[in-house]
């Protein structure tokens, strides 16, 4: 009997994938072959994103979705796995970045910047765990900010969330390393370039992070060996002060 | 005419009154004259609450309240302003303690553990701040825990709010207090004892801190010279680990 | 009749005692009715604050040493406890602030930054322990700065030192506390008013610490019950960004 | 026939060379085609290093020096400058783990371990930072371990050493990072396989780290883009608790 089964292409879910980082993640992972799901709530935003990816000689599944929803969270990574197969790593890269003086902030406000910060990557992460500790390995990546180190005084809400989403790494980290699933945060320390990545040939804007840059850190800490794992480390541009 | 106007009582606010550290704290302030308002979900915790700082010489007023529920919190604050005044200092004391592996733990179990341990805190702050930023003086107060500097193996949810809250109370002390407002977050790194305090007299169970030992520090913390302020300090029983 | 033994007064220890933060503490304990001993390099200096102490009606032994020398630490120290006895606390306020480029800091700097901000305390350390732990009780109290959490870019050597002295200062925690000894250790994020007391009338230096306001935090960290221990606090004014 | 000036090979030091990371540094220098100069005190330790590296394809320069004594760094450093040129990276990995309780621990003691884990990096540091400078690129890597972030209980000297030696890469990160320079610091979170590496072939001692899988971030670090530097970064092996 001739019929060999192909072995599984490997699978990469990141969610909040825009113009800037999302797209560099998508392509370092497709580089590498692995069939890439990005997550977004705007449909626009992710095609844009797929064509990106394409033009560059990857595959992209995009799976449009609210993170902060669980329904919905839990039917796009169905459809992920049945349509690539559980994924190896996730990252969770969705959030927003909002400044407020504090009495200007409504509890909505407030608990919109937890739902997008930190609830999405617990409800993703509950999505992505069960495959990966049946396999006894698998990645979560997840992107904190300077202020998931220090609440500043018109970053309450913001502050809150990722401070909250880092909480949330470390412990699963600490329950789950042992089992084999890499846990890591990255605390991203400045402005990230966004512009699409057509536009980055040329300079880049002085004291802001290259997208590829940053996805090079994120592959690197996938790749890491179980003997040697980071939990956390920090990314800024040389200028930076911090 | 000789009739004199009485200044008015200080007032102090606490919100998370149980029979341990929320008691201690109310006799605390109770003994320096303050008025004090209690405020916890349950009328028959706060009776009681209530009656042990009347028998220890003190007032205590009993607001209850849930403190996620923000009209609730905006209604027991107004009950409390219009009855004794505004308040001059806040300790939000809620919080919920509760352990559980990660994929035991539901999205509702992690969105209540950030409500009752974050979210009530950024309410209660939103209700007592206007009087105080008018007075250019005032001390909020927050209780934090272990679980607010490291997240745990079984503690995403407990951790991600606490961190949050640390968070919250971190902004606020860098946005008000160039404005006169005294905001410290206590790391509470040990199990309190909980006992009524009349079962309090005996011996302490080891490794537990002793509640009138927390609110003597709390109120160190709030009768502190502006020009020394704390923003963070942890305590904890001498015998601990840590 | 029979002879009774008039109580032994107890005995506070100051090493690194200035016009500023120096003079305010040993005011603060000889307050406390503690017989206070100060160490400083300068025999000028000491004379200058125990004048100051006694104008206020307190009493200080003036005990003039070099902290980063063995030998005169173990000397004066056994003065101090032939004098009035062992003391009952003991705080290391000495260290020297002085910022320069990586570049022009030569290696005898580098040292010469640790030997005060870190070896002096060790060797003060070893001098008051061993009657603490026979007592089973004490204080130690270490002057920390911003520079203890965070290198700057012109601090390598100060920084390197403070941080240094934290980390002793943790060790001492986690081996005494459980025999208990109370070690604490307090980050002053500003710059302390300096002037002699007499002089500190006046309106004070605006975003400066005022001594007298560290200094009652101090005597409230040496207060505490041992139920629940303070490890490490900040202190800074009101108006300071941080 | 034009006669070509063949490239000068890039330079990577290593301080502090073992059988077991030190090894394994300059085995992955030198696959990427450094050259590498290996630091250690002892010449026999060296030696077998080279071996080592030479075994496997590289090539190594060896340098006996104790990295705490100021003329043997700067005379190690210009024989390197003198063979090799000067270090385009440049590794400070010595240092000596050493636990002991605090009045077991003499101020000799004490120093000493602050020369090994802290001043030897500042004396290796001021001969390699100049040639760094002006080419306004260069890497400046620290070994740091748990200590680095923690006094504990049977640590005060090695905690302070290493506590001193993460202030000083922050200070050299944050003064000379926007002059082109990278400077990180590794926590070291668990005890690493100092087997020599011929003796690695079989199964790993469980809970340590492999030196290659450490040796392997060191070298991404060295890798990053100027655009996303780290400055800090952990690595434990994956069963480790923390």
């Amino acid at each position: 009997m001739s019929e060999t089964k192909s072995p599984k292409k490997k699978v990469a879910a990141i969610v909040g994938a825009g113009p800037g980082l999302g797209t560099a993640l998508a392509w370092r992972f497709a580089r590498e072959s692995y069939t890439v799901g990005v997550f977004a709530r705007s449909g626009e935003t992710l095609r844009q994103v797929q064509r990106d990816v394409q033009d560059a000689g990857g595959h992209a599944g995009a799976y449009p979705m609210d993170a902060t929803d669980e329904a919905a969270v839990r039917a796009s990574f169905a459809r992920l796995r049945a349509e690539h197969g559980a994924p190896d790593v996730c990252v969770y890269n969705a959030g927003i970045f909002k400044m407020a003086g504090f009495l200007e902030t409504s509890p909505e406000d407030f608990e919109a910047a937890w739902r997008i910060n930190c609830l999405g990557a617990m409800l993703c992460a509950r999505e992505v765990l069960p495959a990966m500790l049946e396999e006894q390995r698998g990645t979560l990546l997840f992107t904190g900010a300077t202020a998931s180190l220090r609440g500043g005084p018109r970053s309450a809400a913001f502050a809150s969330g990722k401070f909250g989403l880092r909480a949330l790494a470390q412990s699963l980290a600490r329950e789950f390393g042992p089992r084999g699933i890499h846990v890591a945060h990255v605390v991203i320390d400045g402005i990230i370039d966004t512009r699409r990545a057509q536009a980055r040939g040329g300079p880049r804007p002085p004291h802001q992070l290259a997208p590829d840059a940053i996805a090079e850190t994120y592959w690197q800490l996938h790749r890491q060996d179980p003997s040697a794992w980071t939990q956390e480390l920090d990314l800024r541009p040389s200028p930076e002060k911090f």
